[in-house]
């Protein structure tokens, strides 16, 4: 069999778990491409700490020469710079890019596949998106067929797993968080995950491959679950929904064009949805299709081994090219939809509102409605507590624009008899 | 863009789709395999019937012809021969074959796939297997960096339509089975269904493919729906389980040595497991990996849409290799594991027995299980009506290979103690 010279760059959770996973499982893995994977070469930061598993005269700081002899690259440094830097170089150099990069992907995706291009060379990036969940492939290749209208994803576990504690214990937003911190599913500086980015790079990932289009993440309008109260998710069981955050594109018609609407916020998922039953910090993406209908992709978003495997089923995919010709799926843009202005996306809304219990409270929020063109589906007013001056009003609103939305919200905030906006969410029906 | 001729070897309810995406769609597909799409042949079996959205000029029973002119070759004539024959022929002559054909496949894949790799051809099967669920791919390439240690699903939609409508609307099986035949979900020989023969293909397809090892339907033990009662699964539900009929494949260690156990047949599965909310004609597949741990795949399993949309995900990958080289993945058979013996398979049983009300019925059975050597989990005694001379007992093994089974059911059926053992189940946990 051809050889095929790895070179890791990175060696940390992920790093670790696919060299050790290399090594152990090297004839399985080797079998699989059809070439013998050896492992060339370890650029890590730090070259003074031991790595259990690794032959410590792999290891070097070295990132150009571990490019250089190598045929293949992992790229698991994460972060911006130097990852990005060096898949340009392994590229340019005409050399198999492999990645869980979406921070680099969803910001500089166009270079790095054009470099791959120009350079007759392949990048593969399965563990960008929910882990081992097999849904970069997915798009990338087994719904190749297909026309895909809508992408709807559980894609970031931390906040899956806090929403899910929130919801199942009864706790706040910071005592989950502490719980996902405590157990490692969260980091120390949580905001990447909490305030939706990671989520949003990974919607912007999926959405160029689901309308080969061009999509970075600064498209992606993103809200995180920083706002999220222990009321807003047991109002929402109350009314039959799960509250969770998702990562959505779809294919809309606005203006008599066809568009991407995008975004990444806390939704009101019904219980009988496929997703309301994804619980702790598993991923699943479902996939609303032209002719197959709708599919759905479940399971560990994130974790050293799940990550790995990902990693290293590019790996095997990457060596098996390089031992016998083809390359790994060229970027496919020749849809280049537009991306729909946000405040035209449509959207349902559920809309909590702390009133007045002055008689007109209601009358004068639903002619709000009325004046902004918003039409509404349902008004609640659940019982409360010993508050005399004030009652809570749930709006349940049809399908609307962001803008005509927010202009209500707008007219609301300012009303007198309106104490508070305690709550804005999506609603996600069907 | 190089053109990729098509030749369509059957025009029935996915072949007409086929046809019709293929032209309705042509731009985007030949975008997305970078190659012009041109379907250049269609062989029916009886050329005077006129179809629509089909040129009549491509229209021709000669399908050595439809091959020769072809550069890629869709079966979707079903059935044996001359289904198999074809393919071949068209793979000696270096084609790229798409089929959808698991029964061909399961019987005789080794030989379609040695024809593939001996004349450069390429072999794609996505559509095999639980339509647009893209399990092939997931197995042959996107989890090609994992090791599966088991393949367990739910993946035939008529059977699983039927056991849904017994669960639901309480009804017999010949009930279901009707209401299923009028739905068009069960064909009016619904035998390669109901007696699992479908479920037994596919289970030696993907076995083959998460294993590394050849296996042919002959290998699958199979058992069908059709003994199943509507008591059956209301007991099961009162237990907490659903009742689905599982394709298996499970790779396990008997006498020291690695093996697959294989099986189709009707299981008890936890109501908190994944596959127990599968519902209607829908397909579902769980894969337990050593590194990504559980995964699911979800999607409609038939008709004519969805398995087009499989179809269709082949011709483009294949399209795409012809134009710019590559090929597909090559049969991986390296593992070579052998069948564990079906004697020797282990599993857990829920068994109902009928038996006498006289004292010592419970005795007798409690020491058949200890005479065996199979540990009782427990046993119930749900309550009966007005037989009074009549009991029903429930036992739930743990788990024993299925020749212990088979030697207690054999005690328990000459005891003048057992009027009738009603059901025998196999119990997945967890």
């Amino acid at each position: 069999m051809k050889e095929v010279r790895i070179g890791l760059l990175g060696a940390g959770t992920v790093g670790s778990q696919v060299a050790r996973i290399l090594s152990e499982q090297n004839r399985e893995l080797s079998e699989r491409a059809g070439a013998n994977l050896v492992l060339s070469g370890v650029a890590v930061r730090d070259v003074s700490k031991t790595r259990e598993g690794i032959d410590p005269a792999l290891i070097t700081d070295d990132i150009e020469r571990v490019i250089q002899e190598a045929d293949l690259v992992i790229e698991l440094m994460g972060g911006m710079e130097p990852a990005r830097s060096a898949m340009l170089a392994a590229l340019n150099q005409g050399k198999t890019v492999v990645t869980g990069n979406k921070a680099v992907l969803a910001a500089h995706g166009p270079e790095l596949n054009e470099a791959a291009e120009a350079h007759d060379a392949s990048l593969y990036f399965e563990a960008a998106v929910a882990g081992a969940v097999p849904v970069v492939y997915g798009l990338r290749e087994s719904l190749a067929g297909d026309r895909i209208n809508q992408v709807l994803g559980i894609v970031n576990g931390t906040t899956n797993f806090i929403l899910d504690q929130m919801t199942t214990q009864g706790w706040s937003y910071e005592q989950a968080l502490k719980v996902a911190q405590d157990l490692g599913y969260a980091e120390a500086d949580p905001s990447a995950d909490v305030e939706g980015h990671d989520a949003a790079a990974k919607c912007a990932i999926l959405a160029s491959l689901a309308f080969h289009t061009r999509v970075s993440i600064a498209d992606v309008p993103t809200k995180g679950i920083t706002d999220i109260t222990a009321e807003d998710i047991e109002q929402a069981r109350e009314a039959g929904y799960a509250v969770k955050l998702l990562a959505k594109a779809q294919r809309v018609l606005v203006d008599g064009v066809e568009q991407i609407a995008l975004g990444v916020e806390p939704t009101l998922v019904p219980l009988t949805h496929p997703l309301a039953g994804i619980n702790g910090p598993y991923n699943a993406i479902v996939l609303e299709t032209e002719f197959a209908g709708r599919l759905m992709f479940y399971g560990a978003g994130a974790g050293g081994a799940p990550t790995a495997s990902a990693v290293l089923s590019d790996v095997v995919a990457g060596a098996g090219h390089i031992a016998h010709g083809g390359h790994a799926p060229r970027e496919s843009v020749y849809a280049d939809l537009p991306i729909c202005e946000p405040g035209k996306v449509l959207s349902s809304l559920q809309v909590r509102l702390e009133v007045s219990q002055q008689i007109g409270a209601l009358a004068q929020v639903v002619q709000a409605y009325q004046e902004g063109g918003v039409s509404v589906a349902s008004v609640r007013q659940p019982p409360v507590g010993d508050q005399e001056d004030q009652a809570t009003l749930i709006i349940s609103t049809h399908r609307a624009t962001k803008n005509q939305h927010d202009d209500i919200l707008a007219v609301l905030a300012k009303s007198p008899l309106v104490h508070k906006i305690a709550s804005v969410m999506s609603v996600e029906e069907g």
